[in-house]
This record gives C-alpha cells, structure tokens and sequence, in this order.
C-alpha cells in the first residue's frame, strides 16, 4: 500500500503560501531623523513578493529512512467495516473516502491530505477522518496521523500505509479569549494568522509568526514546537502554550487546558505534547498566552568585516535594544553576492562586505526605539565595528529590505540543486561550521573556492551560511550541479558528526518527522532517546498514533 | 521511624534569610520631572528590612495528609551495610549519619537536612549523602530524597522514613558561561543568588529572582518550577531552561544538557523533570538562558477606588509599558490598612483608597522608561482610573515602596493566626473570589465584616487579597484568632472547591510536596493525574525517587 506519488497537484498547494505576507505594514513608522537619510534604500520593491515567505529550508534527504519503514505487523488492515462505522458515528462531511472504501474521493481529492510540502514523498491515505468536535475522536482506536496545515517539511503529517488521517481543519473555533490576562483558548484546527488576526483586534498578536501562517494550525505549531521567525523576543512555545486538551491513545480527552501563567500542581504534562509531532496524542485544543501587538516596528541593515564583528554587533544589539529586538539575521559574502546578483539589487550597498545583519525591532513607543537604534548604531560605528548601515524609512522599505533576506534560498536554487541544513549551534561556531565545511569539501576534491560559483568545474559550486543567528539558527546551504546520492551521504555525515561534537541539533526547529529519526543519535544521546521511547510505550503501548515517526 | 521533631533548631535556618536583599540598589535612578515631586515620598527607610524576603504564603495544612503516609513495603530497611558501602565509595566527608550507622553526626548536626522551612513537620533523615560530581550518585539505588537549600515551603526535600537525603550543595561550581548567547551551565547545587552576582559581572541576570535566593538552589527551583517575583518579565522555567542533567532512578546519567535555543530533535524531556520536585530523577546539571540586566529600574503605587479599575490599570501598564513592566501587584484595602497600621506609615497616602497596585519597570533606557511610566501616570489620571499615585524618586524610596507590600503578611500575622492560600485564578475573578469568601464566611458565622480587625467577637477577624495579580496569582489571606482544625477544613473546602470551579490552581508556583498530593484533584482532572502516574511509573518503576511525594 506504500506509494509514491508523482508531484502533479502540490504546486497548487503550495503556491497557497505565497499569499501570505508579513503584515508589517500595519504597523506605522516614522522616519528617521534627517541626518540617517544618507542611509535609507534606492532599490525598488520587487513584485511579485515571493519574499513573503520564509522559504523552504528543507532539501529532500537522499537516503530517506521512511521508504525502508516495513508495516507495523501489530497493526489489523483498514477494512470497509471501520470506514462505515466511522460513517454511521460522524457527522455527514467527515468521512472521506476512496471508492474501494465506498466513498467518493477521488485521488485528486484526497491530495491535499497526502501531500506534506517540500517533501519528495507522497501519502496514500484513502480514509480522512475531519472531525468537528473532540468527543467524536474517540471512535478511532486505529492507527492515526493527525494533520494539521500539512505545511511541516518533515512529512510527519503523511500516511505511510493504511493508517487514516485525521485532519484538523474542521475544528476551528475560538473558545475564549481573556482580554486582559491575554489568553486565547481555541480548537486545535484554527489557523495562525486568523488567530492572529483576531488578537490584533484586542492589541495582542501570536507569541509565535512562521511564513507557513497562513495555512498551518495552532495544533500543528504546538505539535512542532514551531521557532518562527520572532523567537528571539517571544521565546519557545513551551513557555507560552498554557494548556492543551489531547484525545489520547487510550481515547480518553486529557482536559488540561489551563488558562493560567503559574500552576505548579503535579507534572507539567502538557510539555510532553509540545514537539511530539501527534506520536503521544491528538491536541484538539490549545490555551496559549497572546504577546501584545507592538506599536512600532524598524528594520536596519549593518555590514562589517569579520564574523567577530557580527558577534560584537549582536552582543551590543542586545544592550542597546534589549527587551525591543525582535530578529536577528546574519548572512555571509557569497549568500549576499547571489542574492544581489539574481535579484539584480547591486546598488543597495556602496560596497561589498564580508558579513551583514539583519535587525528588527518591535515596540510600544516609535520615538524611544528610534533613539535606541541611532544610539546602537552610534556605538556601532564610533567602535569601527561596522562599514555601512541601512535604515528602513518606513513600512515599504521594511519590506523590502526583509526581502532580501527571505530571496536567499530562492537565489541559491537558481545556481544548482541546493541543500540547506538547519542547524543549531553555539553563535560563536557558526562561520567556523561554514569555513571548516569548505575546508573538507576542497580535501575531498567536491569543491575549490577561488572559482566563481557559476564554474561547472566542480560538482559543489558554493557554501555558504546565513540564518537565525539570534537564536543559534544557522542555514548551511550547499549549491551542486545536481543531487547525488552518495554526495548527499557524505555531506550529513560530515555535517552531522560536526554538529555532534558541538553538542548542536541536527534540526532546529523542524522536527524529525517521518523523514529523520534515523539521525536523531546526532543530537540524542541514547539515554535520553531511550527515555523517549519509554515515555511512548507507556502512553501509547500499542503504538498507533501517528506510527513510523520521530522515534527510531 | 517517622517521628515529629520540636521546632527547635528552625529559627536559625530561618534566619539566613534575612540577610538576602533584593539587591535594588545596584541599578541607577535618576529623579523624575520636577511636576512630579509632590508624588514623592515622606515615609521613613524601615529597618531591619526584613521586607527584604517575601513573606511565606503557606501555613501548615492542619490535616496534614503526610502523617498518615504508610512506609512503602517495597522498600527494604536502610541497614549499615548500605551506609559502610557509600563511605568506601565516596570522597570523605560525603557521608553524615548518625551513630545508628556509624557515623559521628549528631540530631543537631543533622537538623539542617531535616527541616525545610515553613511547614509544622520535621524529617528524621539519618543519612545524608553530599556527593561532589554526578558520578557519584550512580551508587544510591535506595528510596533517596533529592535536597536543594531546603528552601521549599511543602516538605518536599523532607525525609518520611529511612529514605537517604542527597543533598547537592556540594555539588556548586559554574561549568560555563557563553556571553553572546547569555547561556549559563552549572551544576545543580549552585545557589540562585550566586549565580546572579556571577551573570551581573557580565551584564546578564538569573530569568527568576525569588525572596530565598540567598539560599535555594537552582536545582530546587527547576525542580519546583519556581515563579518568583518578576515572572510576568521573564516568563516560566520552562521556556529558559535549556537543558538538564539527571541522574535517572535506574541509576543512569541523562546528558540533555543542551546550550541551544532551539531545539527539535525529539521529545523535550527535560521539561518532564521542571516541577516533578525530586519526583522522576535527581538534577545535577542546568543550562538555563539568562536575561539581560536591566539598565533602568522604577517603581510607582497608584490608588483606585474599584477593582475594575486594578484590572484596567493593568491593561493601560501593558499598553504603555509593555516591555519593560517587570512586577504589577495588588492589594486590597484591608491588608494595605494592616500593613500601614502596623507599620506606623500612616502618612503615605493622602487618604484612604479601597484599591492599591505596586508597577515596577525594568528596561534598557532610563529617560525612556521614565517617560512610559509618565505618560501611562497622565492617562490613568486623564482618565479618572486612579485617585492618587507615587512615584520613588531614587532607589531607596524603590525599597520604601517596595517594603509595604512585602511587610503584608508579617502585618496580618500581627493580628492573629493567619491562613495564606496561593492561587491561580482569572485575574478578572480576584476580587469576586475574596468578595464570595466573605459572604461564605459571614452565612456560616464565623465572620461580620462590619466589626474592626480587632474584634474578638468573631473566630474570623480579616479576610484580604492581595498577590502578583499580573500573573493571576491571588494571595487569599484569612486572619483567624486561633488555628482550629474544623475552620480549617471547612475554609479548604470552600476555597478549594472554588479554585476548582474557576479551572483554577490551589498551588500557582509552590508546587504539592508532602503535604498537598490529596488536593490535586482540585486542579487537576482524573486522567492527567492517571497520566502523571503512568509517567512516574515508568520513568521510576521501583518508586524510590522521593516517595510518599507530589501523586496521590
Ligand atoms: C513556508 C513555510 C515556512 C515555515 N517556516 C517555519 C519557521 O519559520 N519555523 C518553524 O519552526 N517551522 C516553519 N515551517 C514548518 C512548520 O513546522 C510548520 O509550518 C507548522 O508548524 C506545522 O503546522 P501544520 O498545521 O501545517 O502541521 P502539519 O504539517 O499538518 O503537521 C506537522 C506535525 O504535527 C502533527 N500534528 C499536526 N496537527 C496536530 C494535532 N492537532 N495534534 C497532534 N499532532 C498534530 C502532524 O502529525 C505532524 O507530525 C515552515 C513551513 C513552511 C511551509
Ligand atoms: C523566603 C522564601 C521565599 C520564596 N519565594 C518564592 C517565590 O517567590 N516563588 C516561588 O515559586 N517559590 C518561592 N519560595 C519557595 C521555592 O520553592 C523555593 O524557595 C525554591 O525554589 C526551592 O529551592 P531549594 O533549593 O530550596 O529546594 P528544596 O526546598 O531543597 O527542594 C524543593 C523540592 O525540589 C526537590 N529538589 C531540590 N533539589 C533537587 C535536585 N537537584 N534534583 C531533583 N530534585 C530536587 C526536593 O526534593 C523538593 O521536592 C520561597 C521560599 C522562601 C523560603
């Protein structure tokens, strides 16, 4: 039953995220003093703005570990049976079905629940359960995959065999929302920016923003532990979901859906679901402490020199704008040069740099936060840490200037077949990682560095780094001519030994899914993996939710 | 061998917590405005400032379900043999032990180790191991009771049986600082307060700050999930601990010691052991993210005549302070009443009000901060919302301002035998809760309200409410003339019973201990105490990681 689809159809899926825009402009900006006019943008928004979204930071894994998943013998096969019973217990609508199950779904109908984005692998799910309240999960005592968005890059939302997927989309209603403790209780199901949306109302927003937000669920965030692109300021769900409600493998509802900041009776449970990508339990809803809405938002661009200088530039960035930093991206030379190149945007700096940073921040008063920022980069430059500066004027250069850093990835496809690695590591190893990946690809004879990066002389035409750096959220990214199978072995052993040794994770913030429990030994050592693994056993002995996931 | 010890002995460990200060001092005030001297203050400094600790909130339970805890027959008796095998495996000095087993430590000796603060019962620990490296601890597969500074208020680091104490303050050196990234490893015996000088030399703070800082552990903070005073700032332990060791009850070592932000290769164990006091494994490691030092601190009291008015002043605070409110607390009329009359300081306010909240900010830009604080000052009184305010002008008028609230509870012990129950409530229910209490009080007459706190006519002479109502945490606070065990029960009855129907907590930040496992069902349903238990029992099958503790 295990099947590889073609990808006809996920364009349509996917091309739903390039809606999705970062809704900067809503906040107002007012200039900044004259004297910093000097610094603001000639270049022009570019249209369309693809740059919306984050992109894919997830390359398809050669050697997948899912396609050698054997079927779990535990598992009795999905019959007809199941499926009209689940028909004569759910509601009309809820049950779709294949014609062999006697619904009528076409294959075509059923792809958007088989279909995980940026992913080469394709599900085969032919019953979808969408269920409208928590009471009705407990019919399904087989083995279950709930879907959320289906926007993870890990195809943990995906069907490997004849398990059913139960999808979210129809629970989305907003239970409650406490004004002012700032605390909004809703259905798993709802998606992040109509919650958003509705927080913005009340001068609060999300505690947590992802390109995907226009498709993904609050329970598929809280299933991932999503990162996003705020955490520095906004910290990880693990602090700011208060309370989940979760059918369980037993199919009893674990009604834990506090509305509190500080309950200290027993165990925190409701940790153990945040991150577990559905292996514990389906979340049917979530209570979640809203951040407030800042008034105002800025956006800077810094160049220096050396990698030292971006560390000093983050540690001043801290001291001078402190509790209004909301992001701080770094990118190297050969990254900048490509984007700049395919967006044909040479004259957004005088010169060209070794290292730029990209700076945010969000706060409740314009004029304090611009001071703050002249006086960052006041100190910036009086210390010759900095060669150029560029400063958004208002909204339309935010944007813009975000856009560069959302085109990296697109750039680096538009030289070869790219593979960008999203790793944790400690800041200050971050450009090391870079160059000492250079270093063993030129001994292995893939890669020479003094080529331009369009020579098709070697198989690898560049490596750079670019990311999250704030957070510790480095973007490795290698450029080839074309996915080889062996090459790809060779660069995760390399950068996963690597990240090994620096106690780092081999996946920041996306997870394991179906598609990486084989190297979770990287980042886990086998205490805790086997602690992992008796923690699933005792909550979900017979293994069926969300099977051949996460754990090896 | 469970036996009840006199208190003697108590009253110096107490003390060492006076010392402990709030270490105000060290951030710099300028005076605000000229126009808002007259909000200055006249009141004199209090000294001794035992205002400096937060006052207990928790009074021994008076059906204490601890007594009545069976020895588990699982375990079998702590024998010499046991005690002669850890000293020939231990670095001298690790082992104390009365002369039963050996040793040369006297009752006295011991005392320490057997009597954590603020509850009636004492522990008859008669061994006590201090190791110094998490190696060591692999030697212990006996029913052993994990210790920090003994600084927790539910009995919890307290020995029942012949349980073995750990305690860990031998366990205190800095393992690493990484400055950039803010990210603190040390062990687990490191003192809180410490650590916080160590991270201020570097412009960072410890991300919780509590009254027993001078004595706690980290270890025992993580353990017990600790709030403290500034977690509306820094959010919960939960989102800035990193990473964790731990020494499992089948006597491995978990290495989840992780430096990284982020994260998400497989489930977050490590938020199991945040809050499980001692419960599924012994800490020996932290790695936790600090805060930044604030530059700037300030401090004002407003006066309202409406609880609507507390809830709207806070809802106004977070508009204009957003990022830098670091405490809003508030009080009632009564016990600001105690407090003032207690503590001579009549003149503080110009008159009486029924309402009072303490705001303290704490950011990057003094000038800045003033001017938020201001301009939230001109809207709330703009705005009829407040009939007076005070603004401290300097840092010890922070401490002045600052006294008054810490001195409430020790003001209402003056008065009679007082009950202080901590809860976590919807903030918009506080005063209805403190309100509803009253009226059940008056009905069963225990309570007139209308006579003076001094009256001896009634078993009841107050009921107040004040607490870090910010985060939802009430401090509900009934002064009676004598403890009875009858009032008691019906006052936990009641209270309890309505927590319960506001999905409220009866324990916000101090966790259950000893002395609260038969309340959890007031806040927790049967299934997540079910799953609690599932959890315990595989992670601890032989139940020897602090028995008798947290479950029911
Ligand atoms: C354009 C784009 C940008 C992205 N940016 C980021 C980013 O910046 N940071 C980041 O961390 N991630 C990012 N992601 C990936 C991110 O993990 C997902 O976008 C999102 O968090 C997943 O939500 P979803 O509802 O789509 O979940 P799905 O993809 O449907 O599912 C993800 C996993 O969670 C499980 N799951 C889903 N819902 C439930 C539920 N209710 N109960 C139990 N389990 C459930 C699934 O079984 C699966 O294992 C991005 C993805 C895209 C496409
Ligand atoms: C003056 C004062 C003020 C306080 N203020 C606050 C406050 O504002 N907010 C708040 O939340 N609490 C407060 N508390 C209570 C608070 O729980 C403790 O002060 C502190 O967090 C406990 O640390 P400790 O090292 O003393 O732990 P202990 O009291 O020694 O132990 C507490 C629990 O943790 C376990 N434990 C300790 N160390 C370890 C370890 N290394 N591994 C595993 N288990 C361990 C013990 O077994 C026990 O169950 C206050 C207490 C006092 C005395």
């Amino acid at each position: 039953m295990f099947k590889i689809h073609t990808k006809q159809g996920r364009q349509s899926i996917r091309r739903s995220f390039l809606g999705v825009s970062r809704n900067l402009t809503t906040a107002s900006v007012t200039p900044f003093p004259k004297k910093y006019e000097k610094f603001s943008l000639s270049i022009p928004v570019i249209k369309p703005r693809f740059s919306s979204i984050p992109i894919p930071v997830f390359q398809p894994l050669r050697n997948q570990s899912s396609a050698s998943k054997t079927r779990d013998p535990r598992f009795k096969k999905l019959e007809l049976a199941d499926v009209e019973y689940f028909r004569s217990i759910l509601p009309p609508g809820s049950v779709l079905s294949s014609p062999e199950f006697k619904g009528n779904s076409t294959e075509q109908d059923l792809l958007p629940y088989n279909t995980p984005v940026y992913t080469s692998e394709v599900g085969h799910a032919q019953v979808v359960l969408l269920p409208t309240c928590t009471l009705e999960f407990t019919v399904t005592l087989e083995p279950i995959v709930p879907q959320g968005g289906n926007t993870g890059t890990l195809a943990g939302s995906m069907t490997v065999y004849d398990e059913i997927a139960i999808n979210m989309s129809k629970m989305n209603s907003i239970r409650s929302l406490d004004e002012n403790a700032g605390v909004l209780v809703c259905d798993a199901g709802c998606i992040l920016e109509e919650l958003d949306k509705k927080l913005n109302d009340h001068g609060l927003c999300m505690p947590v923003d992802l390109g995907a937000k226009g498709s993904c669920h609050i329970g598929g965030n809280v299933s991932t532990n999503a990162g996003g692109i705020r955490l520095i300021k906004y910290g990880s769900l693990h602090g700011s979901v208060l309370g989940l409600e979760v059918v369980l493998p037993n199919g009893k509802i674990l009604d834990n859906l506090s509305i509190l900041r500080k309950d200290n009776t027993g165990y925190d449970i409701k940790q153990l679901f945040i991150g577990a990508e559905g292996t514990l339990g389906i979340i049917t809803g979530v209570s979640i402490l809203a951040a407030k809405k800042p008034k105002a938002t800025h956006m800077v661009i810094f160049c220096m020199n050396s990698y030292e200088k971006v560390l000093l530039t983050f540690k001043k960035a801290k001291e001078h704008l402190s509790e209004i930093l909301s992001a701080f991206e770094y990118c190297d030379a050969t990254s900048m040069n490509i984007t700049l190149d395919t967006q044909n945007k040479h004259n957004t700096f005088k010169k060209k740099h070794n290292y730029y940073v990209f700076i945010e921040t969000g706060g409740s008063n314009q004029q304090h936060d611009q001071e703050k920022i002249t006086d960052l980069f006041e100190d910036l430059q009086g210390s010759n840490t900095i060669e150029e500066g560029i400063f958004a004027q208002d909204s339309a250069q935010i944007t813009k200037l975000w856009e560069i850093r959302e085109f990296m990835i697109l750039s680096h496809n538009k030289i070869g077949d790219t593979y960008t690695l999203d790793l944790s590591i400690p800041i200050d190893t971050a450009d090391k990682a870079v160059q000492d990946l250079k270093k063993f690809l030129t001994e292995s004879k893939y890669y020479d560095e003094s080529l331009p990066v369009t020579n098709d002389k070697f198989h690898v035409k560049c490596v750079t780094g670019f990311g999250h750096i704030g957070d510790g959220n480095l973007h490795l990214n290698i450029v080839v001519d074309k996915y080889r199978h062996e090459f790809t072995e060779l660069l995760e052993k390399f950068v996963f030994e690597y990240v090994k040794n620096l106690k780092g994770s081999i996946s920041a913030e996306h997870g394991i899914g179906l598609l990486k429990p084989d190297f979770l030994h990287y980042s886990k050592s086998s205490e805790a993996i086997e602690l992992m693994q008796t923690i699933k056993k005792a909550i979900d002995p017979k293994g069926i939710m969300n099977p051949y996931k996460v754990l090896p």
